[in-house]
């Protein structure tokens, strides 16, 4: 072993002991005849001292180390006269006797610092150097322990980790498969699984009864920011379960993470909200819940005032701003600029200032008299100092619209603390989501989603309005997870396959061993999986889930430091019996 | 929940108890107007009763019930009267008031027993119907225990475990990279790792000091009995150690896997042995150590007595088997035919017989006087009534040879028995292999690994002598795992790259970022990989790793179950820009 402690290890109970450390030169300063240098491991850092007079050769080599040397020291821990208490060393420094440098560093091409001068790019393709820092260190230290704790929980809990294969057939599964050429059976294609889901429901009929796993999942999608073409899910399934069941266990596994990564306790249960509730009073199916300012619909009090936007349009409703009575013409445009952005389309904004006199002040004054705005005010439980502001339009899209606004609210009344957590079970989802491009129902989780029992008679005369046994665990507005109580029956299966609109041939050819294995004694089932990358930026107070992954891919689906995706030799191709054909 | 308790869980202690089980029908026995059903589920077996006197309805519904449907019974726990003490819930029984059948089976294409009327062939296919036999999912519950008391063991030590991405470049490292086309960069492909080996590297250099992950990792190789195209390693590596830290910490893991999982304590140290002995007396780099029968060269003894098979090669030696002198001609012919087959490759093999009388009776009886056999029989330490068996050849060849009918002999004689475990450090390889064919230097391990410092000065002027700091696992003759310490100086890097045959430009090509990483401080580092999958199977004491892995592939690689790899749609092709081109 090159030391003897770590650089985040000694203390004033230390002193007087020899020691040898070994480490990064985070920084070193020159005073005079001593030179200090700070020597940085992944557990800390720890001042070492030369000193000119004592060591005129050490002192000369210890000026010569550049940022980033590694180096191996040993010497004396001694008292700091200077103390540092923002460090848990700043007590002691090393009175350094021996110096060795272990290895030599270009000057790095940004500073390893908490806040770096480095920007993006230049950190993703140095990302060895990136991850040299504590900011980002830490992200996947949290990522580690996370990992650890669930299987800790589960382990407990009688699940069994059971590795499912990577190279797969195709099934697809909504987003594209990335495939993988076969060359022992040419002209053949492995696929990367989306998800293990079909496995996990075989290990089910297999009676494994409690199954998981931390497991790498595939999309070819067109990446956004919070996406990659690589991610984590923490997948889980249990047999001879209901839903009830399933959501007890995985709060169970939530509160565990908390309890124990961020040492928050949660003594009560986690509310629960149908998606019907989360749509009408948030406009989305993951409501940040941290802040109330539900969503109070107003059709029925704005109508009939001669005011077309409200007049002609299907849905109209408010969130009501607490204590922003006093918001400028120009923070008011702002707002309205933010709903008429693209990405939200909302076509404008009525708002409803309430004075401190009981009186009102509204965009739409030409409309509404002071006791018309006083109806709709008291709806909103709006009290003098309070703003209201109001949407109209098609109900999803303006829900939507809304939902963004709410969250604007929140963000700019500092709502949403970072260190606050707010989970959310939500419930009754529904079965079937209808696409009005194509004119026709999917599945709105997946096919082997079960419907609720009681819901089953409108399968065929109104799928639109049949509930699923499916649950989405949300925090902060943040989609952790979700899943479904399976279909164990194959006649119900069979009758989904239909109204997905799946010819009885291609249900056979995609799900075709699944159906079998149906067949001799599936067991009720059902589970669901948590996006691992989600959680631990979501634990980090992170914005994006890039930073909580070692070695991410651009939005290109690219590794830049080690620049892949690239070309490969014709023999690979020839083997592969491929070839390469660029259309434009 | 569907059940109250599982079927592995009643005891006489809960005589009187009402309970609710859930499981499969693993037979039923009708016995006059009694109907016993046995139910079982992952943690075990419960005799069910009905009675025909108490339920004719409930009766006749018990005796409907085929193999494998899917129960939920309620009833009240019974004392047995006829105890079956081999398994744990053996002496009750439930007296059934409540029976549902949650789903039916279809007769399986073969029986969920222990040892199963199944071939190879159809388990594979029913895959999920195999894994419903104890002894299947046994190897999998093992393999979860084996997996977490790893990561227990690793987290304890301060490991962290890193995900390291999927879709890498191609890194060739010997073998065949699998490739997945990007349909984001045309024409381009990523690769899937064979292993983490150049992330956990850069890890080391980014300061994260100790790093472990238990990763799947892909070679598209030609498939033998014991390969997969995926398969899983336990991947470690340390910084600012020597091979003597890593071989301490690695061998606390297995200790602790050794302790947890199967309930044996090793007390004292792992014995090692440099890759030289280990050739020279077992002809192996994995030697099993569980039994003795070393190698005894010969070749001194035996030459000058005109025998021209031993005097025309430059290798001979024997290996004593004891107590076989009373082998039969047709046993020792047998022996002779197995060293002859072509995968051994012996020409023939010399015995000799140390009879009771302290005479000596051999098959070169011509050559060698019985003065002369007891010179030989005295160095291989043979005594009255063993049997000594000699090789002869070029020395490589003869030690496979000689170490396959030492191996063959040690079954013979009981040696090798599953549930004795030898394990065994072998250290100082070769840095360098050469191969005949191509003539010239590759390297053992990987163009990573450390000479060893005393060593370096013979890199130019005879690499063959130079040994690593490279060392593997092996227990039972099973390699486990190996690694090595790592070079962290890049002139030392370069030079191997030179002695390899890289030119500059293709180890910059290939391993650039690799190479600039380690201009920027890398720190003296080491480590090693266990495959899990071998793992497992010596724990389980398989034979192939396959029956450890839930949803293993076939030979030829191919998911007889999913059928995959399988064709894909054109337009899928049409998006990766590829096309298929099948040369004969």
């Amino acid at each position: 072993m090159f030391r003897t402690n770590t650089c985040g290890e000694l203390r004033l109970a230390n002193l007087g002991q020899k020691t040898t450390l070994a480490g990064w030169v985070q920084r070193s300063r020159k005073m005079g005849g001593m030179t200090f240098v700070d020597i940085r491991d992944r557990y800390g850092i720890t001042q070492l001292v030369f000193n000119q007079d004592t060591n005129v050769a050490l002192w000369e080599a210890a000026n010569k180390l550049g940022r980033e040397f590694v180096i191996q020291v040993t010497g004396v821990v001694a008292e700091r006269s200077n103390k540092n208490l923002n460090i848990e060393t700043g007590e002691i420094e090393i009175l350094v006797s021996d110096l060795t440098v272990l290895n030599e560093s270009k000057t790095p091409p940004f500073t390893i610092e908490d806040n770096t001068d480095g920007g993006d790019d230049i950190r993703m393709k140095y990302r060895y150097l990136d991850l040299r820092r504590n900011a980002v260190r830490y992200n996947l230290e949290l990522r580690h322990a996370m990992a650890f704790e669930t299987r800790r929980y589960l382990d407990k809990m009688n699940f069994l980790e059971v590795e499912t294969p990577v190279l797969i057939g195709s099934t697809p599964e909504g987003a594209r498969d990335f495939v993988v050429p076969s060359r022992m059976n040419p002209g053949e294609f492995y696929a990367l699984p989306q998800s293990p889901q079909i496995f996990k429901q075989l290990l089910m009929v297999s009676g494994f009864d409690r199954y998981f796993q931390i497991v790498k999942c595939f999309r070819d999608e067109d990446l956004r920011a919070d996406r990659q073409p690589e991610f984590t899910q923490i997948d889980c399934e249990m047999s001879f379960v209901e839903q009830e069941d399933v959501l007890q266990i995985f709060e169970g596994m939530v509160k565990h993470l908390f309890k124990y990564v961020k040492d928050i306790d949660f003594a009560d249960a986690f509310p629960r909200m149908t998606w019907a509730d989360a749509m009408k009073y948030y406009g989305s199916d993951k409501p940040d819940i941290r802040f109330d300012m539900k969503f109070v619909e107003l059709k029925e009090e704005v109508s009939g005032h001669d005011f077309v936007v409200f007049d002609s349009v299907p849905y109209v409703a408010g969130i009501c701003a607490k204590g922003c009575a006093a918001y400028t013409r120009k923070q008011i445009d702002e707002l309205t600029e933010f709903v008429k952005r693209p990405q939200i389309g909302a076509k404008g904004l009525v708002y409803i200032r309430c004075e401190a006199d009981g009186t009102y002040k509204s965009s739409v004054d030409k409309f509404y008299t002071n006791d018309d705005l006083k109806v709709i005010a008291d709806k909103c439980d709006a009290k003098p100092g309070d703003l209201i502001l109001i949407l109209a339009g098609e109900m999803r899209k303006t829900q939507k619209a809304l939902c963004e606004l709410r969250l604007e609210m929140g963000a700019r009344l500092g709502l949403r603390d970072k260190n606050v957590f707010a989970p959310l079970w939500v419930i009754d989802f529904p079965l079937f989501e209808w696409d009005e491009e194509v004119q026709r129902f999917f599945a709105m989780h997946h096919p082997f989603t079960s419907p609720k029992p009681e819901d089953i008679q409108y399968l065929d005369s109104d799928p639109g309005c049949v509930r699923a046994n499916a649950y989405d665990m949300v925090v902060n507005g943040v989609e952790l997870g979700g899943g479904s109580i399976r279909i164990h029956d194959s006649q119900l299966q069979n009758k989904m396959f239909e109204l997905l609109g799946f010819t009885p041939e291609k249900a056979q050819a995609q799900f075709g061993f699944l159906m079998s294995a149906f067949q001799y004694g599936a067991p009720p089932h059902g589970g669901l999986a948590f996006g691992l990358d989600r959680f631990v930026s979501l634990f980090a107070g992170l914005d994006s889930i890039r930073d909580c992954i070692a070695f991410p891919k651009n939005n290109s689906g690219r590794d830049v430091m080690m620049d892949a995706p690239s070309v490969i030799d014709q023999s690979q191709l020839d083997e592969l019996n491929l070839v390469i054909d660029i259309k434009n």
